[in-house]
């Protein structure tokens, strides 16, 4: 067995993933040194509770509450605590200790990512963060190095793994929200508390993470557009699926060209996509980032978005890249903002639409939606008119479902506004933007 | 502007692939420049014919039919000339000039790999290939960096954009290989000569070159068991299609774990594949590359195969790469050979297959043809049997198709022979591997 230089690994957490990283790391060691080129020394596990019950067997002694005490003198500290304190200061103090990181924690990235990444800088440190983006699935590298010589368009991801469970079942069950949640929630496939998924919170993060790698631009987690899916019911994925589509939580990184020059776009809600398209056969909890770049066309990425174990196979990964530069030198991930392009509120983005109304079963009414639609510089792609039945036979009320060529979020919100005051409009029963070609 | 310094970049050939890296080169040159922390000047194009005509304008003074000349002095040396030789001798002299290499040259890396790498790590270059693996797919690096701490466990690609175009045309319409052919080569699709595609060679190509990066060993070309697409007729597509199945053309490249130890096989054939995989999905001339890990699960990455641009793209990264290399050191991708497992011959596979054949429509037979597959330790998990009509009524014909559990593919083989020799088979229609679960 070659005789390798040790590194010493510190584990900052020892939650689903951290477990499983440590297990990892312990079980094929050798392996591991002949990829990394040095020997990986799990030196010390820092938890709340050492005798808190763990998803796997470690030796009593790996443990303990004194972490920064664990960090001087390490080589490379995991960070897998989550959350931002203590994490974000334990992270600072490993960087001034002279360590390379490598973290999950997508929310201390997305609000304190330049802080942490600005004292990287200063000290000559590298920031690993695979795992934050899309849990298993590679993106960082591709993003960074495999596109370094093309520039990105735009990215649609799938990049919650709660919210396409649910969305999924919906789809394919016909079942309500609140029915699948509740699921969900039984089955370990969401939290007690969903609001940071149900409400995009999570999505948002992973959204300003991939922004600022794709477009070499700081995205903060406040620039970035958020709705979640609580709103979508039954009657609009039937509705969906009626007219072609499936409805996904999608993030949206944009490049946007217009006369005044470039600017980007970030943000995150429930959009309509047709079936065809490769993002609509991401099912369950599997998370997929599909981005569009100036010469490579159109490439996606599919996996598992999280998982204990799933998580620690991307953390893992970092842990060697960052053994690799300690023996070899050279440049980990980190960041870039050499670009930093503005970024525009949701308002100047252009998207195509779909809007379904209940309107008066009357001669004329379309016109007036029509007329109102046009003075909002919103065009007609498609219009359907069914009648709604109600129990007593005829209602007197007709559905519209207007499918809107691209309009600016803008002219499109106002104008909604506009038809929900109009009288003829008796609900707006949904807005919905549509995404991909 | 930043005052970059200046790295000098040599490229040889410019086809489809070769034009468009030099047009981008040119047009993003700034861009490029902030990515790479180095300015990449383009130094010359060696080409065989200076006066031939491009695919895009580009200064004349740029051609040289004197690659040699234009080799030394270069600080990156782009090889898009395709072949064995004289790229082989021209990526060597650029080497042992001090270059640091990047290709898209499957055929040679998949032939004379090992050589071109030792000769890099004599003197400490780097060999960058991502367009050699699956065209604009960022693949290579997933499986080098990100994949670093976790154990792949097998890999099921279509690589060859070609095979793929013709046999979803062949699904989806119902078409004969020979007229899909003929169309595909029309358009631009399949070469004049379709042998490369058609038979496997270089599907074979990209999987020794996966195959040797997913599992840290060496395998030679011969060691990639091939066949090609010549053999499936529109019956069996049609029968696949009943069956809830799709036919693709599959590089698996397998870790196998025997009482003996851990070895590979690497192996190309056409196969069944479920309807709801994610690689029967993958329409057209597109590429997927479906990756197992032990700890990640499943991930997919999906793109073009192949196209100028497109391939461009991944050259570009390489070239990014390669300069990031020159300015901040580290490591390269190379080739990683520490594994070295061995490579068994395809006899000694396990897969699930579906056999097809024709029978005397006869009392008995199902039990004579249970018996040979039982004898020849082959376990049936699916019959189907069905009377074939001729135009005359009734044929005295039935027709079985058989699901095999997983069996031996040497078992397999012999067995098949035995029935076809057995006097109750009129006819083995045919013999597929299903592959996924």
């Amino acid at each position: 067995m070659t005789d390798y230089r040790r590194l010493r690994v510190a584990l900052l957490g020892a939650g689903a993933v951290g477990s499983q990283v440590a297990s990892l790391l312990r079980q094929h060691a050798d392996e591991l040194a002949d990829r990394a080129g040095a020997r990986l020394e799990l030196v010390g596990i820092a938890v709340r509770d050492v005798d808190a019950k763990r998803d796997v067997d470690l030796p009593r002694e790996l443990f303990t509450t004194d972490a920064d005490s664990l960090i001087v003198g390490s080589d490379i500290v995991i960070e897998l605590m989550g959350g931002i304190e203590p994490a974000r200061e334990y992270l600072l103090h490993a960087i001034n200790s002279g360590a390379d990181i490598v973290t999950a924690n997508k929310a201390l990235l997305a609000t304190h990512g330049p802080e942490i990444f600005d004292a990287a800088d200063q000290v000559g440190a590298e920031v690993y963060y695979e795992a934050a983006a899309a849990g298993a699935i590679p993106i960082i590298r591709p993003l960074r190095d495999s596109l370094a010589g093309d520039r990105v368009q735009r990215i649609m991801g799938i990049v919650n793994g709660t919210t396409n469970y649910i969305l999924d079942r919906m789809d394919t069950e016909g079942a309500e929200f609140s029915d699948v949640l509740a699921d969900a929630q039984r089955l370990g496939y969401a939290e007690a508390d969903p609001t940071a998924d149900v409400e995009g919170y999570d999505a948002a993060q992973k959204a300003a993470i991939l922004a600022s790698l794709a477009f070499h631009t700081t995205v903060p987690l406040d620039a970035v557009h958020r709705e979640g899916i609580t709103s979508i019911d039954k009657s609009m994925m039937d509705a969906a699926r009626h007219a072609g589509y499936v409805i996904k939580l999608l993030a949206v990184c944009e490049r946007l060209t217009e006369a005044s020059g470039e600017s980007i776009s970030v943000r995150v809600y429930p959009a309509l996509i047709d079936r065809a398209h490769p993002l609509a056969s991401v099912h369950g909890a599997n998370n997929a980032v599909f981005v569009q770049a100036e010469a490579a066309g159109n490439l996606m990425f599919y996996g598992a978005g999280a998982g204990g174990v799933q998580t620690a196979s991307a953390v893992l990964g970092d842990v060697v890249s960052a053994a690799r530069r300690h023996i070899a030198g050279g440049v980990g991930v980190g960041e870039s903002t050499l670009a930093n392009l503005p970024i525009v509120p949701v308002g100047r983005v252009t998207t195509r639409y779909q809007i379904t109304l209940e309107v008066d079963d009357q001669p004329g009414v379309l016109a007036t939606v029509a007329g109102i639609l046009s003075e909002g510089r919103v065009s007609i792609a498609t219009v359907e008119q069914t009648v709604v039945e109600s129990a007593e036979g005829e209602s007197g009320v007709a559905r519209l479902v207007i499918g809107t060529h691209k309009a600016l979020e803008q002219d499109l919100s106002e104008t909604v506004d506009r038809l929900a005051a109009s009288g003829v409009v008796e609900r707006v029963v949904s807005v919905l933007r549509v995404e991909g070609n």
